[in-house]
């Protein structure tokens, strides 16, 4: 990579198709955050739908909100919306509870299409929350199942006739390393495998093709790139081959056929409705959509050349400006295997990242030495990227970390 | 009752210990809402909470609002506030996913300490979606398991030692019906059955106390009678005896002893905290826990005391000045077998009631033939009953429900 200086950094900035969409977050001045990967930045957009859904929708409609503002579609509409972003068809996917307990779902289905296999295979540095679900689900089962985790790098070595689903997540947490959906999915099919994959890392960050690849289940999460607010509902994505023939276990009334019927036996809806459960969380879910909306406004291609340019320039910046301080880059170089975030291990790291914070560099720490930084394309500046490495080397010249207060914040994704 | 005139109430209501609570909720003006036991009004601090939250929290403090803005804790001290409506310590309550979720939790984990018993006990008339998640929790498990339904009145002579959990809402959905919660909660423990409660049209509206009752487990909702806004987040109660040795099986990270720590192998936080699964949708928590808030300012028996005259008062009335129209009371007239709404059956109950809505009387149909009317004492005057029962008068004597309009609106509650 040639010499970047600041001016010509902001001279890219201007020429960013992409440059427009910042001005339609809301952006703390002086922040410069690369924790969108935890919680994507408030759309302006959605200050004045939220008020509109708790003024005019709740306040004034009351229980009509219901059908006269349409909240009972929500689920539907949301779901048909982040289908878009993901490959799949609008009733594919449906907005519901939280990944977790989507994740619930989906894997109780495939161990049930798949019922005479007993493996769910993942790797150990799969996202803490799917190895959970998983072992609550197979200890609820009655422990009949295993949950084997084999290194990421030996994922296909381990797909054989005994493996019923394959569980991923799409792009890694800690390190951004990012799978090969397309050919792991066609591996598992490959021995009768089924595959749920977890996209929360990838949607609206990275382009994601789950027809084109055969996915079978898939999760997410809206408080990511999705930039649906904290906790923000999830969704999930059933490919429509698996969607008549089973039913997922947390059969609740909104996921019945006829809800408002009320009878006493459970009857499916017939397509992805039926992996709805309880009442969605309407005013969460309104301000998922104003997030999903103004996903679907950028161009995709365009968010992921420019998210590569900003984790090429980031690792660029860092290696060479910050070189000799112990950094150590863990995310792939190569292009078809990183998702939109960067990851550095330091031996500092925690006190590092919390000194970075108190210098308006939102990044977080993930044990036991790691530093992570997100990239969102959608408000992110060529210039930031710049700027954040000025900090950060100003602290490692200063060791501005090495102190007290930096060693004992609480961290939350 | 003596007989009444709209003037003798208006001065009822200037008596009336709780009717400054009103002003705290935003009432449509010319609207006689007797819905919130479907979706309760919006709290005015609702509103102002409501915008600094997305604009103050999410929009200035980002993912530092997890911490700095007590998101983390939300669940945990939601629950804790929700606890003191329903007579439980703080740490058996926890505010999280659906009430249908919940119970699938609850359930599944009292059918696995009374691992040797087979019976789910409940009534064919309990809210669908606790019928519903009893069916998939039992096909689930391998359908070793029955949901027997009996009859509301004959509960206790199937209590028996082969009914591993008795599964009841406490007060009935549809006709209002309240059960006695001790004493059967009693004959459950002495036969060996456990329990699990639905409060969801009992927390907020009518004395609850769970811990002198015994209870093992609820559930119940956010958005009746606490307010909470559309799809609210739900609740649940563990007893502290069965907290430290059971596992639900929606052992998402949240409920993890050391969610941030980031382990591949689930350990269950040690009290209620492994009642969580995935992660909160906070916009919609803090609604709800202003709507909490607020209805842990009203003591609970002066509640009690107006939910009751007014229920007296608008059968009364009904019964008077509407007879001869058809209208049949399902409602307990005892009022210790009373919630806080009441429920007429009428063959054109479906039209008649979208012709109240028209008129500006918001209640709600359930088939076949029930028309059900909430009475919130929070924000329902005197004077409201008289004007839904003149109105509900006009209509009947105009047969003004017999048109075609008022004969094909979806409903939802």
């Amino acid at each position: 990579m040639e010499p970047v200086s600041r001016t010509a950094l902001i001279t890219r900035d201007a020429a960013d198709p992409l440059a427009h969409v910042r001005d339609l977050f809301h952006m703390p001045d002086d922040l410069i955050y690369l924790d969108g990967n935890s919680l994507g930045p408030l759309p302006k957009r959605t200050v004045e739908r939220m008020r509109q859904v708790v003024q005019d929708e709740w306040g004034r409609m009351l229980i009509r909100g219901w059908t006269a503002c349409d909240w009972i579609n929500a689920p539907v509409r949301i779901g048909g919306k982040i289908a878009q972003l993901i490959g799949a068809h609008p009733d594919e996917v449906i907005c519901a509870d939280s990944t977790s307990v989507n994740l619930f779902k989906t894997l109780a289905v495939a161990l049930a299409i798949n019922l005479d296999r007993r493996i769910i295979l993942s790797a150990p540095d799969n996202f803490p929350t799917d190895l959970y679900i998983a072992q609550g689900l197979i200890q609820h089962l009655g422990s009949t199942h295993e949950l084997r985790l084999v290194d990421s790098e030996r994922i296909e070595e381990h797909l054989n006739e005994q493996v019923a689903v394959l569980l991923l997540t799409h792009v890694n947490y800690k390190t951004g390393r990012m799978y090969d959906l397309h050919r792991l999915t066609q591996q598992a099919h490959a021995c009768g495998a089924l595959t749920v994959w977890d996209l929360a890392h990838s949607t609206g960050a990275v382009p994601v093709d789950v027809n084109s690849a055969g996915v079978d289940f898939a999760v997410g999460c809206g408080y990511k790139y999705l930039n649906g607010g904290p906790g923000a509902p999830a969704y999930l994505f059933v490919a429509r081959r698996w969607q008549p023939s089973f039913v997922q276990p947390l059969s609740g009334w909104m996921g019945h056929a006829a809800p408002f019927a009320f009878t006493p036996v459970y009857e499916p809806a017939p397509g992805i409705g039926r992996y709805l459960c309880g009442t969605p969380p309407i005013l969460s879910m309104v301000a998922l959509e104003c997030g999903v909306d103004l996903a679907l406004e950028a161009d995709v291609q365009q968010v992921r050349a420019k998210s590569l340019a900003l984790t090429d320039l980031f690792i660029h910046l860092v290696e060479m400006r910050c070189a000799g301080y112990g950094l150590e880059l863990i995310t792939p170089r190569d292009h078809a295997e990183r998702g939109s975030q960067v990851s550095f291990r330091h031996p500092q790291g925690y006190a590092l990242m919390q000194a970075l914070i108190a210098a308006g560099v939102i990044g977080d720490f993930r044990a036991p030495d790691i530093m992570r930084f997100g990239f969102a394309p959608l408000y992110l500046r060529f210039v930031d990227v710049w700027d954040a490495v000025d900090r950060m080397l100003h602290i490692l010249e200063a060791r501005a970390w090495d102190r007290d207060e930096f060693r004992s914040v609480k961290q939350v994704t």
